[in-house]
């Protein structure tokens, strides 16, 4: 049986080491001390490791059911969710006016990662909940915000979000889900919404769903999509509930993964709802909440290959198997432990020098984030929007195949449900599809993102990594291990994005043919970046006689295994770039 | 719901253009022209993708039960069992004496990754009877060759390998099952085995497993075990069944995939067993069972890839979502295929290169099996055995890799179960466990392989990219896009083992730390050496007038795909490879 612990000396390391919060002049971080991050870490760990954790095979094995339209949870799932709402977990960082607690988004993401690890399936009904609270809060009227924030924040109500329809996903453009105005001012919603994750349950009261739709008569395409708020029960002016509203679930999906979210297919017929927004504003709107779960689904991916390499490290201490070649390291036993052979030291590095820098660089785009939206900062917001499609998608990609290296080091009992290595798995496996897959992620980057305000915020990027290399050149701890490979990495990024800049104007296939691994090259570039801060951070600590050497030698030494053993990785993704659109457009569509 | 058509030009590719195998020498080859296989690929062809497809989902749904030490198959196994049965497809290259239809293992081979692509749960039924067969064959004394053979061959009675016990998977010297000699001649069997594919179910009249134990008294360790013949009815000298023995399957996993395969629990309790081959060399025998297995498994990585991509293939040529950045391809229709998309070709086209390129490879080592074993070609032996764990290892991540590309080619539609796409990766997750563990694959390749006989066979490969090199040193039309790659990526190669000669023998670890990283290049440079001699073979075709040159040229463009686009990784490998021991080896334990 898997079990998890909080990471939470990690966490605290990069928001006090690394970032500096509380030195922060952003608003409200300078109560980030380190005592009171530390105290709000372990409350959420405490809940993650014992109430979700245990919780997360009983929501694989039983998932949800469907009976007549209700939707039973998972044995013991509205228990958490009670405990979880009671102790104001649903609305850290939202505004104390609707009953948050005004944090800033870097403490959420933090302990977002906490009850992701624990129970992604579980986290996933109040997650949805905070990104539709979210856009609500963005482009609500006051009246909206009134009627349904307080309930969402505490999670007395939960939110979904409706986008897909069977034919379409990535391309919203064609959907064909109607929105009839009314004389009052309200909508008739009709159509078909598929895979809506939280779209019916039994753990609140009411469920707000905020629906795309198009208006009849108006623009073809995407730019005719409206943003809808149609909650399940219409909510009265005086706060409560009133008539049921005509939507039904008519199917719950049979999944891969993340079998105790219930993933529905939402029949509205004739549901009244509310303009959410601007008329034909609708993906302005829901991209709020899109990008906020960008950064969430990033989360995830970096939160299930940190839970699957907790238990794989366990497991390789415990198991005996084999010898060390340079001598026996448990001569009394039968054997020494898994973790003596050097291939299996390679994939819990592969793993722990990913998930504790893609923590880093989680945390530093929150930290944007908070930048942005705390001070209208214009600049953290170009970067941590420019880095969103590599944090969903690095993260992602990378997290996926670290539950597969941690599922590895079990062999077969790693493929036997029991041992709870393959839920990491396909639990994960949702993270690179959900939320825009991880290649329109790449397209929003090259196509979209990346020449942004004339390439404003990948040169700002670069800045960052300038800087840190100049103030660090005479660091003679750093230099060939983290200062050098970091300047290579950074090369190849500036080289792609030089070869997209020669070739893709006038072939624009000559980028895209690059934008995945454009993606990754990117996503190495920032872990290698921010393994280099760890790496100074730790070295600092350690001038300053820091009492816990172990702990930040340990940093030094994994993130000296990133930039000799993962970093390399860039060249490659250059290679591919570089070899461009010829070798991917060839091909006619009937040759493959 | 997910279909197969059976790649059967692609094969005869293969065999013919690039192999030329009736061309060849090898005993039985002559027989192998282009209508014969062509006419048996048919007929397997047919089976598979009528027959043993449509159960595909069908075992994954209803999955096996156990009920009173009865396992019941799904729906439809036996039928189709029988149908592979009375077609004579379980035996095609045993010997003729034997029931067989003595065909070389590379026709076997082709058949086989259709038979697995198709349905790779039902297929392990036969496949390991197979395997159990080969053993008997290489070390069972006459009477046990007559005794067991036929049915096997046959598949009557179905075959298994009982290595694995609670407590060692890899580290098969700490097995506990013991067998004491009885006055007979016969042992009796005691202990536990577990992950016992096939291990009982309901489609034979017979099931003969093969059973590593240890021979009271024997020697320590590995050293000591031995193998026996243990059959669920003992066999009487007229060929009829005699008295059940004593062992029982007692659980059947839940497992992430191959749902419609029994994994068993066995109890040994005092069965009778015969002792197969000699006494304490039990492990020699059963390398004869696993080498031919490991090389089937790779198979299977490269079939689920196959399968997988067939159906992306046809979903990416059906689904209408968003434009061609370059002008509409469908200007009538709501939106384009998604293959018009860049990224979606890339994702197809990796898996397409990989599939023909491993394909090749494969049949190239079925190629060289055959001249091991039908002539004694000492060279052809020692050159397949080292590129055994590469088939094995190097073929299952890359195809469970592409299996996932796949299924990110449906978006959602991928992770519903519907679809079919998460079977596949689910299905192909366990070919990279079992057999040997792909780490224990870049082990036994890193550790043993290469240096066996002075680093001969290594040598011998290296020889064979030389010679192709020279011999088409003059074709322009290889050149640049074929042969420079080709050249580096070997460049590469021997830089690898040059580190590991200079570095290896005073620290091992300095060598297996790169071992999965050697086993990846290694891996790449043969798909490398495939492709261009696939190129090669293409060019030849096209320039002697082949009426079919959209087929050459589609080959042509693959090829050129893969050099360009994968062959890049081997850079990465071997920069990987030689940072050494130090980065994976410098934490302690306990810093995990």
């Amino acid at each position: 049986m898997a079990s998890y612990t909080p990471p939470t000396k990690d966490m605290q390391f990069i928001l006090h080491d690394v970032l500096d919060v509380s030195g922060s002049d952003i608003p409200g971080y300078a109560e980030l001390d380190a005592d009171f991050t530390s105290a709000v870490l372990d409350e959420a760990g405490k809940l993650a490791s014992e109430v979700l954790a245990p919780l997360n095979s009983v929501g694989d094995t039983e998932g949800c059911s469907l009976e007549n339209g209700v939707v039973r949870t998972p044995t013991g799932f509205k228990a958490a969710f009670d405990q979880i709402r009671e102790g104001g977990w649903t609305a850290l960082d939202l505004p104390e006016e609707y009953g948050g607690q005004n944090m800033p988004a870097i403490l959420g993401t933090a302990v977002g990662e906490m009850f992701s690890a624990s129970n992604q399936a579980f986290t996933m009904y109040h997650g949805l909940t905070h990104g539709a609270a979210s856009a609500i809060l963005a482009h609500g009227t006051d009246d909206q915000k009134t009627r349904y924030l307080p309930n969402m924040a505490s999670c007395e109500w939960t939110g979904t979000m409706n986008l897909t329809e069977p034919h379409c996903g990535t391309d919203l453009g064609l959907m064909r889900t109607k929105a009839d105005p009314q004389d009052d001012g309200s909508y008739k919603i009709s159509g078909q919404k598929i895979f809506i994750s939280s779209g019916e349950h039994d753990m609140a009261e009411n469920i707000i769903h905020l629906v795309l739709a198009k208006i009849p008569g108006g623009p073809e395409g995407i730019k005719g999509v409206s943003l809808f708020i149609v909650p399940k029960f219409l909510v009265k002016d005086d706060g409560s509930l009133g008539d049921r509203n005509g939507m039904t679930c008519s199917k719950i999906e049979e999944k891969m993964g993340i079998h105790g979210n219930a993933t529905c297919v939402m029949d509205y017929d004739d549901a009244t709802g509310w303009l959410l927004g601007e008329e034909h504003k609708g993906m302005r709107a829901m991209f709020t909440m899109m990008n906020e779960a960008r950064l969430g689904v990033g989360m995830q991916g970096l939160a299930q290959a940190e839970a699957a390499y907790q238990n794989a490290v366990e497991y390789a201490k415990d198991r005996l198997q084999g010898r060390d070649v340079t001598g026996d390291q448990n001569p009394d036993g039968p054997a020494d432990p898994l973790i003596v052979h050097p291939d299996i030291r390679r994939a819990l590095l592969d793993q722990k020098s990913f998930v504790e820098g893609a923590r880093a660089f989680l945390l530093w785009g929150a930290f944007l984030f908070d930048r942005s939206h705390r001070t209208g900062d214009e600049d953290a917001e170009g970067l941590v929007s420019l880095m969103t499609p590599v944090i969903k998608g690095f993260l992602t990609d990378q997290g996926f195949d670290m539950t597969i290296l941690a599922q590895q080091i079990y062999g077969g009992h790693g493929y036997i449900e029991d041992s709870g290595m393959s839920q990491y798995a396909r639990d994960a496996r949702i993270t690179m599809i959900y939320e825009g897959a991880n290649g329109v992620q790449a397209l929003d980057l090259v196509g979209r993102k990346l020449a942004q305000s004339g390439g404003k915020y990948i040169m700002a990027f670069f800045e960052e990594v300038k800087t840190f290399l100049k103030e660090n050149s005479e660091n003679e701890t750093l230099k060939a291990d983290f200062l050098d490979p970091l300047k290579d990495a950074s090369k190849h990024l500036q080289a792609a994005g030089m070869y997209f800049m020669q070739n893709g104007v006038k072939n624009p296939n000559a980028a895209l043919s690059g934008s995945y691994d454009f993606m990754h090259l990117f996503g190495h570039v920032c872990l290698g970046l921010m393994w280099a801060r760890s790496a100074n951070a730790a070295a600092e600590a350690l001038d300053k006689g820091a009492a816990d050497t172990d702990f930040y030698n340990t940093k030094l030494i994994t993130g000296r295994y990133y930039m000799k053993r993962r970093l390399p990785a860039t060249a490659m993704h250059l290679a591919r770039i570089e070899s461009g659109a010829d070798p991917v457009m060839s091909l006619d569509a009937d040759q493959f």
